[in-house]
């Protein structure tokens, strides 16, 4: 029944999407009520790589990247690809060509949860890529899977078009109709943070600066010292 | 029955704890016995620090990052926080926030055996974490845990006031009282490392050099060549 | 019954071995037809390197590294080191010491399914090392092992004298006698990427360079608008 | 954010969801076109459950276990509890009190992607669980999740009232709507299998039941013998 | 500098040992403050065991299993072996012999934090065991260790005279002199449980028996109905 | 390059496979000298079974089991399949249906490095699978893989005719010209260790019973009294 490519999924608006990577994940996280979070084995295959961009989803059968050359023809310019087999495998799906392809088309990263190859290369070229692990196993072009259909993405639900932010800490999904509310409860968020960084950074504690006290001590906290006294 | 602050731990001599950072973790770990190592699971969130400190340790609940708010309070210069939770966990409990406060109190680095953030931002700060994962995951602050008890991270038993060496190859937890004495027993092997280096540099084998073969062929070792001569 | 070093084992011929640096080990693995690669979890210990040599092969006990000296002495120019435990073990068998006896001689990096130490001073003298893990846990010296017998490591068979090409993506190994016909497939392979980049890099789809798009409308594949139309 | 709890959700009609128990996970898996399995990780804490029933949905926080208690007062006879956390836990969310609460109902069972406990009193009450691990740890009851909003559960989409079916081989998860349309689907399978297991038995082989020589052969099959002849 | 045996170490009053294995783990472990606990990964070779004893403690090096042998010499009866290997070992330490002279000296089981073998034999003995795995990888008598100090086992620091308590969901750690306390504390709260399942098995809800409902309302929980009303 | 299929390999005399059957495959795998041990994470899908066989080895490609179809012709009465994929895979490449076939022809069981299903069916038809896991995940029939090549299974090199001793310990392979021998060492390995059971079964301990107390000594083994005396 797989073999679905879904044309001209709706995007969130581009402006809004650019300005999610002025934030870190674990920041879009946070003012998302700790949601959105894909599990913390995806990491970046090199540092320093920090995205924002719209999710063209697919869904690969396990050790097959024959979607992948299909879903190249639906990214745009600001997309990120995000690739999630139906069940698990470490092949290497990804590799120098096909990151050729996405960045000629202006494609902004992959996230794949499975493996990717090439890595000296892609971090060459400055296409940044988020797996399960690096695998120089290739992959077969034999079945089909589905383009721009909803799908699960290392623990995470994951429809296209929902905005996708990565960085060194991991990835993180916003769904596409809460992305221009969100923006600004990260913004919030980012300027408490600049304020607590600063009292900090003084040496204030947060036990003050969040005013914990009281509330460790109704929980039970208490002090003794080491010498017993 | 968590909810225990020790205070005004002892700490070893700071001279003793300072020269240890000379030494890496292979060094100490051999020096001691081949005790005292973390699992190898632990590892640098960025390569290149190599500390020496005093633990202040933490017991965390699972996903709850309360306590390490509670335990900057009891860091001191040239101490480096310790942190492992009940339950398993690969929550992000510490980011660029907590960094900045334990930097500024020169807390020297982190071993957490869980999650931690911000990785971007801590390679920036130059604070080194040695962590279980990196994880945009946040953490709540709910349930009391324990500050400067003993703990068991990444498999090995830590009391407040232990050394805590750690470099690019993981971490290794000397006791307080045994460290003066370990000291001596880290120089004696450097230099018998440095002298082997020279010699195996000229091209003799480690089989002469440290005497074995007459223990392997005493257990059995023996040589053919592949032509069958 | 282990205890075996079997000398002066067949290599193939250094002009063939070396011209296999050129090629990435994804390529070498996909013009033998998807064979040879070690498992994903063997990964280098810092990035960059990328090597091809013959194969000496160690088989070790757990957490006994006492084999390795044995198999140094067996080592020629142009050799890798390939080490395989007999039971999984994440001990740190090799350390900076073995790297200066190895590249003494000319040896080219090493393989092991386990772990290794020390990589701050192994990314310094720039001795590539692909392993399991980082560990600080040190092995003994009690139990013999072979030296030059068939080994398993990571997942696949290697016999001494086999090619063994490593880079970031991770190992392949290539069987000594197929090593001269495969360097041949290894540059068919490589020209026509080169081609294929080339177009996919001018905006043409692997869709439509490599003429996908009949036989995916035969497996069933059906394309419909996001609104439906 | 969390937080919300949603009653009165569909469910897919009684006589539907009864007669799929009549259908091993595999089969309805593969009637659905191989989708809708949970990881493999899922497994049953005592062999021989077999179970359908309509999905009641839980999200919890790690370790934390308040909205199970929440959510059986949502459960009516003929459901299924799932429940996923949002990070990854290995917590005892669930043993012997909240399976009699759930028993008492006429919960059928509880699948769970993290750990359960007293799994000798669950056995011994027959109330069937599947879950990631057997765990002793307890958790808390500090933060709130969501009751019957869609969840990941070990991989899997999960939707409040979906049809779930579990057996020894893991559990599979039906979308309400293609409940009817699948049962048939299930029953045409089961009958195709049922006169392919009569023709293995009597010796024919699935290469001439199932007709696949050709195919094989045009694939590039070939058939040697040992010796070479 | 491994290699000291500790003879004759205080175990807790057998009275009090003993009647330690009419609670559960789960029970101890909730009794305990949610502590002691081994992580999950530890489970019983065959279902149906249930034991409470002393420890005797016995720290391996991976995949040598000298000091089982002369740990068994310092075991008696009520006594329970607790194995933890230096570093990660999955091989198979202790089979039917060391079984046997263990039953034979009125050991009550093994806890190992590595693998176990002859599991077919040890069920038909009935001499339980919680392990990490089955293995039949056999280990080697070269390497000395210690008997009776205090070990990391499973991420539980245990010393020698510690109550163990083991049954189908895991192990249990009590401190020796914690010991009687602890045991009125497990009668309460078994008290407790038994009150709990007997309204839950009448329908009444957690949510009323542990009066959760206004916390809940404080913290923020709202109902809404399916269809919006 | 794949797709071959090697008829008529030779096997062990039928004589000498079955007797292996008598011993527990922890005691082939010592008398084998430490050797031939499958990875321990292969288990048993139900306890009890126990076999030898002489292996028809299949090489199969993730998630695909077309070749297993193939393999089934090859297989004669006697036989054990083992199956290996050619980069990692859970999918439940193997249940009731392809378990009738073989029965049908006298085929004694199954080793597969990767999941299986039907494992209710599978124990009521009393046919035995040594798995990595059980898995509902169904798998493609589109691309060749080999049968009756050398494979790698489970971190075990194993030919077509090597001997497969199978129980609840885990699988060991003997290859096939050392079978004969391989009896003999088994059986007196078994004498030796029914004297040591009937020793130890009495009260005598390892430590006489083998001689160790010397070597022990030798090696710096200290005891001490926990009252310090």
């Amino acid at each position: 029944m797989a073999g679905l490519v879904v044309r001209n999924v709706a995007r969130a608006d581009r402006n809004v999407v650019d300005r999610f990577a002025e934030f870190g994940v674990a920041t879009v996280h946070e003012a998302q009520g700790r949601t959105g979070a894909l599990a913390s084995y995806i990491s970046p295959v090199f540092p320093g790589g920090h995205v924002a961009g719209s999710a063209v989803t697919v869904s690969v059968p396990p050790a097959d990247n024959w979607m992948i050359h299909v879903a190249v023809e639906q990214c745009r310019e600001g997309d990120v690809l995000v690739v999630a087999p139906t069940a698990p495998s470490d092949a290497g799906y990804f590799g120098e060509l096909l990151a050729t392809a996405l960045q000629t088309r202006g494609v902004r990263g992959l996230v794949i949860d499975a493996g990717c190859r090439d890595v000296a290369e892609l971090r060459r070229m400055g296409f940044p890529v988020w797996s399960k692990c690096v695998s120089p196993f290739g992959t077969v072009k034999e079945t089909l899977g589905d383009v721009n259909v909803g799908v699960v993405c290392a623990g995470q639900h994951v429809e296209p078009g929902d905005v996708v932010v990565a960085d060194d800490d991991g990835v993180v999904v916003v769904p596409r109709l809460n992305a221009p509310r969100l923006l600004e409860a990260c913004r919030a968020r980012e300027e408490k943070e600049t304020t607590s960084r600063r009292r900090y950074a003084t040496g204030e504690l947060s036990l003050d600066v969040q005013d914990m006290r009281g509330r460790l001590e109704r929980a039970g906290l208490r002090y003794v010292d080491a010498d017993g006294s």
